[in-house]
């Protein structure tokens, strides 16, 4: 096993080489899925329990660990390394194998709410951690390699490179305009309406103005809280109905379980004014731009970081309410299906 | 057709809004292949001639143009928008449909290398040009929607997220060590030597220090040159036998065609001291984590810019150099195939 982290001296960004991830488990069946409770003591899965709410324990093969091999410059080389040092686990959702995001109910959305704080909380208190990352990744069309529901939570020991840019542009709105640049858009969505996908009291679901993909939406507190820390039990309810309503449409929309990265964006726990500067807000990035293709990133993306959209956001956004009004509150657990099951009206896509 | 620009207030990033793209020609037979050459004036393709070396033309969905449709920011909105300045430009390699590149021969990839740096000096010579962008994508991997061999040029009203940020951390790192970062990084590769895939004369091919994707391999000038016009006759056919050797070891290891974005990094063409900052170089990033494994941008990397690499690139290195060595000089075109075909000794993955 080798693992190291490596800073690129191109871009200043830092990467983890952990080569024992290439032999991970790779889509098994159910009957050896890891992630379900183990309910015969002979075939152990990764949790030791035979039934389970949420479950959270160590990636089996982390790339950031509490422990990590030493890893130090070389003498002479104009190349900086650094030990592997973090943490990266697994959050089950459910001990049923079959269970979506939109199955769950909300009591069970709720808890999950209170285990990613108690998770932000209990990394970002360590000392070598600076930043903590709550996201999941859903669907073959996004890598995911087990079927099992389950998000992820990675504890980089700086600021990765996503957040530290927004947070540098929030810090720069902020000396100029004197407001939160979050805030800011808040305010602009709930007025101008167009891009609105859904809203409760504490939460606003849009399609963000320049959007990267297709149908990305954004979930972002309606005041300014930092991290999941700052949100009322109330709030908490409220952001767990809010992503129930989200996924519910994106799978009432495409009518097959739609696969995305969720990404949540907090304050970094390391020390600085994050209060200020941070705005609690959640990211989907759906990869699909119609019922049956994908938006891959390419050379303008990979190459240039200059996105294209073939989807106007406003159109995307119209999408999305049709579907979430037409997806029941309890909608259940949508079929199965992939995208080239055939298409229905209305056809997801744009002009 | 709804075409701008919009600018994103959580990155600073501009991207653009193309809805005619979503209709674009999705991978169409060989027989009503739009690059193929007009052999019949009752089927007319994107290119009148019967045969031709090298074609260039406006891409018919294009994201951007010389003269797009107003934009315009609106009164009270905290948006930036612009009009869809530019260019998109398509180039295909041969009138070839089954060609690739490794089969085109040394003449024609210098004429192809020529080609790329009169439209770099034409597109850049614009008012409203800031920067020049030439790239490849190839395969269905990738996302690629034809499959008759060509490339790409993009002209961006601004430099684009990535060379731009590139070109930060190279005036830095040279205000801080007095040297170019790529200039230092090309001593330490060739001193280093066990992450090179191959040098000539003018040109040295290694797998980055901390590379993003498995079988990254960086292809850079070993003297400080901006751009294409920099390089002389000699060295652009050193880049043209360069380009050749990289791909071909690629289509080697792999035993199909391996699916990449190629991109060009080069000076931008509005006011500047680029000839000091840029140094010019050519990234290939193919997606494959192994001979039948994708590496896919999931959460690490799409939502916090994290790179995580399975394989250690002086490991990718040397699966290369043993591939190319095995590879001969005129390779000619290797077999079509898929990464779902059967896997063969030596497995390109790591350990």
């Amino acid at each position: 096993m080798t693992s190291e982290r490596r800073r690129d001296p191109l871009s200043g960004e830092w990467r983890t080489m952990a080569t024992h991830r290439q032999t991970r488990t790779f889509l098994p069946p159910e009957s050896s899925c890891p992630l379900c409770p183990t309910r015969d003591a002979a075939h152990p899965t990764e949790v030791p329990w035979p039934e389970f709410d949420i479950a959270v324990f160590d990636n089996r093969f982390p790339s950031l660990t509490a422990d990590p091999p030493s890893s130090q410059s070389r003498p002479g080389s104009p190349y900086d390394v650094a030990p592997s040092l973090g943490a990266t686990e697994v959050i089950v959702y459910s001990d049923d194998h079959g269970a979506a995001l939109t199955s769950l109910g909300l009591d069970r959305l709720q808890l999950l709410v209170d285990v990613w704080a108690e998770r932000y909380a209990a990394l970002g208190s360590r000392d070598d951690v600076e930043y903590v990352f709550v996201f999941e990744n859903r669907g073959e069309a996004v890598g995911v390699t087990l079927d099992h529901p389950h998000g992820q939570v990675y504890a980089y020991p700086e600021v990765p490179p996503v957040p530290a840019r927004e947070l540098a542009v929030a810090r720069a709105h902020l000396a100029e305009h004197g407001t939160c640049v979050l805030c800011d858009v808040v305010g602009a969505e709930r007025f101008a309406e167009v891009r609105l996908v859904a809203q409760n009291d504490a939460f606003l679901a849009f399609v963000p103005f320049a959007a990267r993909f297709p149908y990305e939406v954004h979930v972002v507190a309606k005041r300014h809280a930092s991290s999941l820390l700052d949100l009322s039990d109330i709030e908490r309810r409220a952001l767990a109905a809010m992503l129930h309503e989200v996924v519910a449409g994106y799978d009432q929309l495409f009518e097959f379980r739609l696969p995305y990265v969720m990404s949540m964006h907090q304050a970094p726990t390391c020390d600085g004014d994050w209060q200020v500067i941070s705005h609690f807000h959640i990211e989907f990035t759906p990869v699909h731009r119609s019922y049956d293709r994908l938006k891959y990133l390419a050379g303008s993306e990979l190459g240039a970081g200059a996105f294209l959209n073939d989807v106007m956001p406003e159109q995307a956004a119209a999408d999305l309410r049709a579907a979430g009004t037409a997806a029941a509150p309890s909608a259940g657990t949508p079929a199965a299906g992939t995208a080239a099951a055939p298409a229905a009206e209305p056809q997801p896509a744009g002009t």
